[in-house]
C-alpha cells in the first residue's frame, strides 16, 4: 500500500458514523487524518474529540464548517459574527488550523422551496456582505490561530448555500487578508468545471493560500437529490491526475481530505468506505502529488 | 401590455406542441417571433417551416442548435464537420443568421450514466478541439450567412453537454473569429451565478458578439431530471432585472427568448405558456432592456 500520511477521512463521507467508529475506521484503512464536523466537536466537547482522534494516532486536518455570512438584517449579522466566533475556537480547540468556510446562499433562500415572495435575489449585495462579514471575522480567527477556509462551491449550489462560486472569486475575497488568515479550499467536486482552474490554483499557491485539497468525483446520472451526486474518485468525470498535478506543483503539501455525500456510500460500512478511499487515494490522487 | 415585437417563445418551451401550434400560440400571446430547433426544419423542410413562422406574422429568432464539436477520433470530427455544415444550411434556409452551438461535453460521456472504462475525462484537450472544430466550420457559417452563437452552458453540464461553463471562455474561443461569424448567447439559466456576469457583458457587447438574450428562471428544488429544473421567469432565484439591464448597457437590441425545459410547463397548454411566457417577460424583462 502507498503512502496514506497525506490522506484522510471527512467524516460526512460516512456521515451515519460516531466519530469513533468513522477515526476507527480512518485509522484501520492506515489514513493520517480526518476532518470533523462542528455537530461532532459539540457532541463531545473539544478536548474529549481531539483525544479519540489523537489516540487513534491520526490528525484533525480541518473543521466543517463555518461561514452563511449573507444575512442582510442587522440581527442575522450578528448571528453569523457570533455562531462564527464559535466555529473559530472550536477549530482551535480541537487542535486544526483550517476552518472551512460555507458563505451562504442568498438570504432566505432554500435548497427545498421556491424563492418567498420578497426574496432578496441580489447576488452581487450578498457577495458584498461576505466581503464584510470575513473583515469583523478575519482578526478573531487570527487571534486563535485559525485560518478561514474559503470554500467555492458549485455553481449548482450558487442560490442556496454559497455565492462563492469559483476559486478565483474565493482568492479576490481573500485577497485582502494576510495568507496565514484567509485561504482556500481546493475542492474537486465543486471546481473541476472551471476553465480558469489551473491558474486559479497556481494563483493560490503563489499567494500561500492553499490551506486544503479535497476530492470527490463529479458522478452522472444525477441523485435525486443533487447535492448527494458526489462518488468516490474514480467512479465519475474528473481527470484527478490533472488537478492534483497542479495542486502539486503550486506548492501544496499538505492534506488529502476525501469528502462525499452520496446516501449509497452512506449506507456501506464505515470501514470498507474507508478502504475504498484509502484505494482511490492510493490510486488516483498520490501518484501526481 | 406592453411592447412584445423582441419577445420570443422558443419552441422547447412548448415541447409537445406541433410547430405550427407553436407559432400560433406564439402569435396569439403578442410576440415577435420563435426560436425553432432543427427537428422542427427538418420534419417540415426549411421553406415550409419558414412560411409557417412568416405567415403568422413571425421571425425566427434563432435555430437550436448545432454543436458538439468534442469528438477525438478522426470519424467523429468528420461527422461533427457533416452535420454543423447541415445545422448552417439549415439556418439560412429558415431566415435566420444565429444558429446556436451547444459545444458538447467529455467524448462518450453521457448523462444517464458514469463513465465507461476508458473514458477520457481530459476537458482541457475537449476544450482545444472545440477551437479546432470553430476553425473548420467558421468559413462555411460566414459563406451561409450564418453566425454561429456558443452558448455557455451551466458547470451542472460540463461533464456531459457543453466544455464551456462561462460567458468568457465562449469569449475567448469566439475572439479569433469575425463578430459576424462567432458569437454568443446569454441565457440567464446557463450565467446567472457568474461573479465575472458583469464585465463579461460589456465585454460580449464591446465585441459585438451578443447573437441573443435567452431567460428563464433557475427554480428549486431541483427536478428528478436537473436538467428540467428551468422554470418561467419570475418563479426562481435570479435577478432578472440586473442581468437585463446589463444586456441592454452592452448594447443589446435584439430579441429576447424565452426557452425552458420543464416537465409541468411542457404538461400546460401551448397557448396558456405563450401568455404565461409574455406576462412574464412584460413584468421581469421588458422593463429593463
Amino acid at each position: 500500500m502507498s503512502d496514506l500520511s497525506r490522506c484522510s477521512l471527512n467524516t460526512a463521507t460516512v456521515k451515519h458514523a460516531s466519530l469513533t467508529e468513522a477515526v476507527d475506521a480512518a485509522a484501520a484503512a492506515g489514513m493520517g487524518g480526518v476532518g470533523l464536523w462542528r455537530h461532532q466537536v459539540q457532541e463531545h466537547g473539544a478536548e474529549a474529540a481531539r483525544r479519540i482522534v489523537e489516540d487513534a494516532g491520526l490528525r484533525v486536518t480541518s473543521l466543517c464548517r463555518g461561514g452563511f455570512l449573507t444575512a442582510s438584517t442587522d440581527e442575522g449579522v450578528r448571528d453569523a459574527i457570533a455562531e462564527n466566533t464559535r466555529a473559530i475556537e472550536e477549530a482551535a480547540g480541537i487542535g486544526t488550523r483550517e476552518l472551512v468556510f460555507v458563505v451562504g446562499g442568498l438570504p432566505g433562500s432554500s435548497p427545498e422551496q421556491p424563492p418567498a415572495a420578497g426574496t432578496d435575489r441580489d447576488v452581487v449585495a450578498a457577495r458584498g456582505r461576505v466581503a464584510d462579514r470575513l473583515a469583523d471575522l478575519a482578526p478573531i480567527a487570527e487571534q486563535h490561530g485559525v485560518r478561514i477556509v474559503l470554500e467555492a462551491l458549485h455553481p449548482m449550489f450558487a442560490a442556496d448555500r454559497a455565492v462563492i462560486s469559483t476559486l478565483g472569486q474565493a482568492l479576490d475575497l481573500a485577497a485582502p487578508f494576510a495568507a496565514s488568515t484567509i485561504g482556500v479550499v481546493v475542492d474537486t467536486y465543486h471546481v473541476w468545471w472551471d476553465p480558469a482552474l489551473e491558474a486559479s490554483v497556481q494563483r493560490a499557491g503563489r499567494e500561500g493560500r492553499i490551506a486544503g485539497y479535497q476530492v470527490c468525483d463529479w458522478n452522472l446520472p444525477f441523485a435525486t437529490s443533487a447535492l448527494n451526486s458526489r462518488g468516490h474518485v474514480g467512479d465519475g468525470y474528473i481527470d484527478f491526475a490533472t488537478v492534483s498535478r497542479w495542486v502539486a506543483e503550486a506548492g501544496y503539501t499538505g492534506d488529502v481530505e476525501t469528502e462525499i455525500f452520496n446516501e449509497e456510500i452512506w449506507a456501506v460500512d464505515p470501514h470498507e468506505t474507508a478502504r475504498t478511499v484509502a484505494e482511490r487515494y492510493a490510486e488516483h490522487v498520490a501518484p501526481y502529488l
